[in-house]
């Protein structure tokens, strides 16, 4: 019998995520936030995960044989250099050795593209430098040594999913994504840099459509989680302002491009595709209009 | 006004290192162990680093200003593998938040040459890939990318000493140095391998001196602790039968070499020479000498 332990799900990635479970055929998913979510076929759990005795409480009442791990902290502007980063490795070690003492068997949890060295563009799990510019970076990436270490000697399969661009529904509010359609929604212009910079961009409901995959088959290690396609963001804004029919309110070059942003960040989506077997399903232009719909209803 | 906590305080190279930080002039010592230790010229606290709320208790109370940090596990056999390793990550990483939250300045902590990529003999900070061959490596690698990256957030300065092969008094019977003494003088044989690998061994007192010579600096980031040369451990067993007169007792090609065991590890030390200024003093027949010595009167 299988059961699933899904946890940051209320965030972005894990309410879609408790979506593709269950569209999986995952009969017994319980989710695990911060406060009580509602979703159909989901057991809910409200936790503090910084607390060690409040997690290891929970894994003994549910004993999870899968766990999905997503809950970090995502705030914009602060996550990539704050210092709850820490708290969370630690809080995640903690998970992982609950899970495991409660005979929980494979572990997937997320990652970032964040963790490579960003001077190269094309990110492959084999052969691109590790090298996280970023606090971020550093602790999703020192989390991954440890897992990919320790699973084996707790008896654990893991795996490890390097995110690189999701958007969606449930997006947080203030990033690229939501800002322009918002903008566009109520008539004001969306300020943007030029937008040459190419990115991997991945529907949200697919990024986690591939985690489940992953959860469900037994391949190791770092799996890139993207399209494989590099999407300049002007396109990507072009896209939104079309279906909007708002495109001259989109103002290009208005903002300046941080230093540290790099020409092209795309995913080697080898290991995803071949491996795994798994391919994108939602068009950009359908992830915009679904994204599009869900503003015009909660914005 | 500088005060120094120094964890591990009761193992080998905590031990070592009081007196080594007390020569150098440090009149405020405090040392944290499990149970009190006695050391002249050194508050002792006795603390468990697994409790946050003892160890912020701890912070509160002696406000150090410099850190160094030994506590992890190290019983021969296990400490490679052990899963205590990640309750060793997040207990170093509440102490360096804690050590931030109570005014600290400047914290160094003990790595490991374990955590290169031991195909490379000749291993170099800037260029010798990391890539721990096991979890304790793992462990300590993943706890120095959180160091490096989170230190310059939390207003920390930090340095990273990765200690090659330290031998002398205190340290655990059951390691290479004391297990072929204690044979000699209980008249034994010492089994030992055939012992053409060469190592990078330091006298403790010096690897300790050179911590505390690193604390005093405000150098950044990982440096090797080693001599710089590489010795057979054939030749250092011998230097111990000479020192001993019982050079018949060795039994060079009694065990085998584990196949991981590469035949070169020496370190680079152009760090550790040229940019701290910091050389060894210690010959190998002194500090096997000081070795022997120590376990005639505690054996």
């Amino acid at each position: 019998m299988k059961r699933v332990l899904v946890t940051g799900a209320g965030g972005f990635l894990g309410t879609h995520c408790l979506a593709a479970l269950v569209a999986r055929g995952w009969s017994d998913v319980h989710a695990v936030s911060r406060s009580a979510g509602r979703e159909p076929g989901v057991t809910w759990h409200t936790c503090n995960l910084f607390d060690a005795d409040d997690l290891a409480a929970l894994m003994r009442s549910v004993k999870p044989t899968h766990a999905l791990h997503f809950a970090w902290c995502t705030t914009p502007g602060e996550y990539w250099t704050s210092p709850e980063n820490l708290r969370w490795v630690a809080a995640s070690v903690t998970l992982l050795e609950e899970f495991a003492r409660s005979g929980g068997r494979r572990f997937v949890a997320a990652g970032t593209c964040a963790e490579y060295d960003w001077q190269h563009g094309f990110c492959s799990e084999q052969t691109t430098p590790l090298a996280p510019g970023s606090p971020y970076g550093s602790a999703k990436h020192a989390f991954q040594i440890l897992l990919s270490s320790f699973g084996p000697v707790l008896g654990v399969s893991t795996a490890w999913c390097r995110i690189f661009f999701p958007y969606g529904p449930y997006e947080h509010r203030e990033r690229l994504v939501p800002y322009v359609i918002r903008s566009l929604l109520g008539g004001e212009p969306a300020l943007c840099t030029s937008g040459e910079h190419r990115r991997d961009f991945l529907y949200a409901g697919d990024v986690t459509d591939a985690f489940a995959a992953l959860l469900e088959s037994d391949l190791a290690g770092a799996v890139n989680i993207g399209s494989g396609e590099p999407v300049a963001v002007k396109s990507l804004v072009a896209a939104i302002g079309e279906r909007i029919g708002r495109p001259e309110l989109i103002r290009l070059g208005a903002r300046p491009l941080p230093a540290s942003e790099p020409d092209l960040l795309v995913a080697d989506v080898r290991r995803l595709r071949d491996e795994l077997g798994w391919r994108p399903r939602t068009a950009l232009t359908q992830g915009i209009e679904a994204s599009v719909e869900f503003w015009k209803r909660y914005g």
